[in-house]
């Protein structure tokens, strides 16, 4: 009925059209997770003056050579520097001045003395016990980052430590990639919301609430169209209005011939180069669809959940992670496992088949296979994660190492 | 100056406190993530009615024995099924219906024939080339699931395809362990807001920002109580307020011997068991404090960024999991690497020393020490993980194996 293509060719052909993110300024705060846009500097010295690491007394090192608790220094105390204020006073040759964590080192001091390696006397001298090197206690200022130094790189991942960083120098706005809106329509005559009472003949969408979740688990922005019905003239009002709201359109239904060709056809009518791909040799997911309708990324995947899901994971994620300026793939979803049984495939398409895990005594993991239609949502939900067995293989054997991409937390 | 106890026993001690988790009523669609503080069951059979999962003909299979391209068998066409409309029409012997992908078997129909193994006539009459057993290319009424039975588990991480069942069984609320609301306080004199202008002494708040990201990432709700001065009545007031709003709390600051010890004796006056450690043998985070407030457990991190950001993976994070009803522990977080240089370490505690991962050629993670003072966040911006030594070794060797804690995407 249409051509299909490889997973692999399919999917070099999506990334090839999604090269164009979007970018926005957020506050710092705001940016977990997010990838930056720009490259960072830092506007200033951190620390901005050199600070103690310790409670204690700071000095001249010069002033400590030699000195022990059997021979100690003997410096006079010039006073205190309290905490967040400027040490406005200089120290001279044989002075000291008491200091606390983080206190802002006086002129001329280079080291601080710990508390517990000193004495001090009524009268304001102080005995030193230790000998200090130039620099010991002390973060200089500027040792953390140098002002115009490289904060973060162009396409970082922002993390918790990042957030802190930006926090200290005062940045308190960044550039990264934009969020994309994803649409989501479903269509089909026989669906309802759930809130809606059933009647014969109906079945409430699973499919827009199962993709919504993804899409937010792909850190993107959901934004419903509902559930159209099976219609020329209500698929093109509903995918022109989406293609011109969102970064990325997913229509999920359609399993019957007459719905998969109108999605087709529709998606041509929006305008170049309409409809790249109809068809991957994949097992759930075949009917798979991607165009572009000016300029906006239009994936039409199955009505089956099991196969909206499969699909969404190797095709829509990787693009929505494209326009986050994320790597396509994200390989801590994945983890090794032996299967338990074997599973024959049908050269020529790449089969995925749901497995549940479980963790041996050694450590190690276990899949067992979870068959059924792909309209069946119990089959995933009772799964932990999805096997893929490839294109040129006849299946593989009880026992053999499989990769697994998770859906879920493994026990 | 304080009786320091392990990193085991500590996390112990947490965990043995914190088993009274708040349960709170969700819509299905907000829950990604969240765990069930319940059994849920369905209240339906799904599908609710027996489907089509082809474009066919609906029949009934002994009609069927034995025909085949050579020899069809000849069958009146009693009707088209419309999607999403009860089938009110029975079939009698030698009937067939129409019927789309998803559409209601009519009554006495127990298979479908694929439209491709079919040959229509104008008259009215079906050739059916193929011989179909009973069930084929059927869903049956209440396959995916049936009325009663359970649908998610106590205790379950909610995901994408579990939205999509619930959804599909019309399951609109669901009671999930609530997020706890995580007050942060900052302490420190010099500290000012990332928004203002830095006097000379001053430096900016680093660990406010930091932590509220490690309590976003963990899925709780941060709530600010700004910088506080190292004064007792204003301890004793912030701590008061955050007690009774939040679920947990974290002071961050006081790396001062006075300061800390002023946090310790706030969190005993605002009663019983107040301060259960203070002390960990663990660098960096020695000061770490861990106490209860009227039920409120309450966390006294460093005011080393790096140290904050530690003790928050060790001891809070797996305190938010706790009342999130997660396990304490996140396995996907850690990975294996081979350390590139001897690292030593004093008896006697633990050491978690940062450092930077390289992906080499054959798939395996080399990870790189960084070192440097706990109060250098550049350090922990540099670092893509955490790597643990134990308490009872003198230190790892080059070439060894070690588990790094992520933090970050591995390259």
């Amino acid at each position: 009925m249409f051509e299909v293509i490889s997973v692999d060719k399919a999917r070099e052909k999506i990334l090839q059209y999604l090269n164009k993110k979007k970018i926005e300024k957020v506050y710092f705060s705001e940016a977990l997770g997010r990838v930056t846009a720009e490259n960072i500097y830092s506007p200033m010295n951190l620390p901005p003056f050199s600070r103690s690491t310790v409670d204690g007394y700071a000095v001249r090192s010069s002033d400590t050579i030699g000195a022990s608790e059997s021979l100690p220094a003997l410096l006079n105390l010039k006073g205190i520097i309290e905490m967040g204020k400027s040490s406005d006073i200089a120290i001279n040759s044989e002075e000291a001045m008491g200091i606390s964590t983080g206190g802002m080192l006086p002129e001329n001091a280079d080291a601080v003395v710990m508390m517990e390696n000193t004495d001090s006397f009524d009268d304001g001298s102080i005995l030193i016990n230790e000998s200090v090197a130039s620099g010991e206690n002390v973060i200089w200022e500027g040792e953390d980052i140098k002002s115009k130094e490289l904060v973060l790189k162009k396409d970082h991942v922002i993390r918790e430590q990042d957030i802190g960083a930006l926090s200290a120098l005062g940045i308190l706005e960044i550039f990264v990639y934009k969020k994309p809106t994803v649409g989501i329509i479903s269509t089909g005559d026989e669906l309802v919301s759930p809130e809606e009472e059933l009647t014969p003949g109906k079945i409430r969408d699973i499919n827009s609430w199962a993709i919504k979740a993804c899409v937010e688990k792909a850190q993107a922005i959901p934004k419903f169209y509902g559930i159209i019905q099976d219609e020329q003239d209500e698929f093109y009002e509903t995918l022109t209005r989406s293609q011109i709201e969102c970064d990325l359109v997913i229509i999920s239904g359609g399993s019957s011939v007459g719905t998969r060709d109108l999605a087709a056809k529709t998606i041509n009518d929006l305008g170049e180069p309409g409809v790249i791909f109809h068809g991957v040799s994949v097992k759930p997911g075949k009917p798979t669809i991607f165009g572009l309708a000016q300029d906006t990324p239009i994936f039409g995947l199955s009505g089956n959940p099991v196969s909206a899901l499969v699909t969404f994971d190797l095709f829509v994620r990787p693009a929505i992670r494209r326009l986050l300026g994320l790597k396509p793939y994200d390989e801590s979803e994945q983890v090794s496992a032996r299967i338990t049984r074997n599973l024959s495939s049908k050269g020529g398409r790449e089969d995925y088949i749901r497995v549940s895990l479980t963790r041996k005594n050694d450590g190690t993991l276990e899949a067992e296979p979870i068959l059924g239609e792909s309209g069946l949502i119990f089959t995933l939900v009772e799964a932990d994660g999805i096997i893929r067995i490839p294109q040129n293989t006849e299946g593989i054997t009880a026992g053999e190492s499989v990769q697994v991409f998770k859906r879920g937390v493994i026990k």
